[in-house]
């Protein structure tokens, strides 16, 4: 049996994005994707610098499914240089763009700290590449047996 | 002279796969370009948790070429948010496609960890956005000077 | 009020590159851009193996513009597993392609370090996915109000 599912897509505009000091990472890519009609995008790139980071990681020795008390939430106030920043953007059932982000900061130290990006603020700079994706038959629905929202995949036809 | 070896390469295919809770990554990875009939591929994003995650970093001080009494193994159990995964699919010398693998993870206090990735287990979801490449005349094999296996590139024409 | 600016661009050329052991790879990677007549370039991937890292972090508590005396700088001799390469290329105000990049590195205990990259050399390899992009009215500059420099787009029209 198949370990995936998977969809093949194509490729749509490129966007480099410059988000402004003081605003909120997550709000301004949806108002972004929003604002230009973009329903599926892809973080390329992301670099520069957060502040007032809220994130989140998985206890270890948890089941599924995650629900809130296998998971530990931090509020990292920084500033922190922003070394990562993974994930994608999909509709949810309403149509409603979701943005699933994880994001890896670096303190002073030079340690690295990282999870589930609820949200977290621009400091100096974000400087990110966003590719936007041309397909359907992909929606972010919670997830059952999973606890968090995930990606559906319609398979059947493989071009979009 | 020059401090590097290149080529050019034409995109293939994009794709977006979903790996099933509990199945093995890199395997799963293995049994999705085998059935798509990709050769050459670069993961762009990944988003998701692990368990059971199996690591190698190198010991500091160490010297080249790479060997095992040089580098540390570590078996991490986890779940564990999957914060990062950076890589190449290139064919080995038998044509067999090989997958470079680079993970990043996140405890639940937020430390990272991450290292050259032997395999690790889907916990919830695991959501991989995957480019094929065109191109000819790339090859992983054993390095003698770096001890690892690494990619030769066969320069000359530029253009695929 | 939007929280960003934006450009639009096209894809150029895609490359694999292998930056040599022991080479700088700043250095190499600006090598290979003037050579190939290259303005502007993304990191879509990097995996390989660093030595002699020389990063920088934004201390805790600071504030903006970001000076000297709140960053702090190390060294790390390594060798280490390189797990993250994040950036793109861009000209600053006299042409000169300018790398911003942040880097994340794996210790043989599975510790990840990261921060905004001076400079690394290349321990056993260094394999990177290039993407150039065709565009205009992007420059790098010292910001005033940053205390470092960051893209400065000129929005106006979309299609580049």
């Amino acid at each position: 049996m198949k370990g995936y599912w998977h969809k093949e897509w194509e490729q749509g505009r490129r966007f480099i994005l410059k988000i402004k000091p003081g605003r909120r990472l997550k709000e301004s890519l949806s108002q972004f994707v929003a604002e230009r009609g973009i329903k599926y995008a892809v973080i390329t790139s992301a670099v520069g610098s957060v502040s007032q980071v809220h994130l989140r990681g998985i206890k270890a020795g948890a089941r599924l499914p995650i629900t809130e008390a296998r998971m530990n939430q931090h509020r990292i106030e920084g500033p922190l240089e922003l070394v990562g920043l993974e994930g994608n953007l999909v509709p949810d059932e309403s149509g409603q763009i979701d943005c699933h982000l994880h994001i890896l900061v670096a303190k002073s130290s030079g340690e690295v700290l990282g999870g589930h990006l609820f949200d977290a603020e621009v400091f100096a700079s974000c400087e990110i590449i966003l590719s936007e994706a041309l397909v359907a038959g992909i929606e972010r629905h919670p997830s059952k047996s999973g606890g968090v929202p995930t990606i559906f995949i319609q398979e059947g036809e493989d071009r979009p």
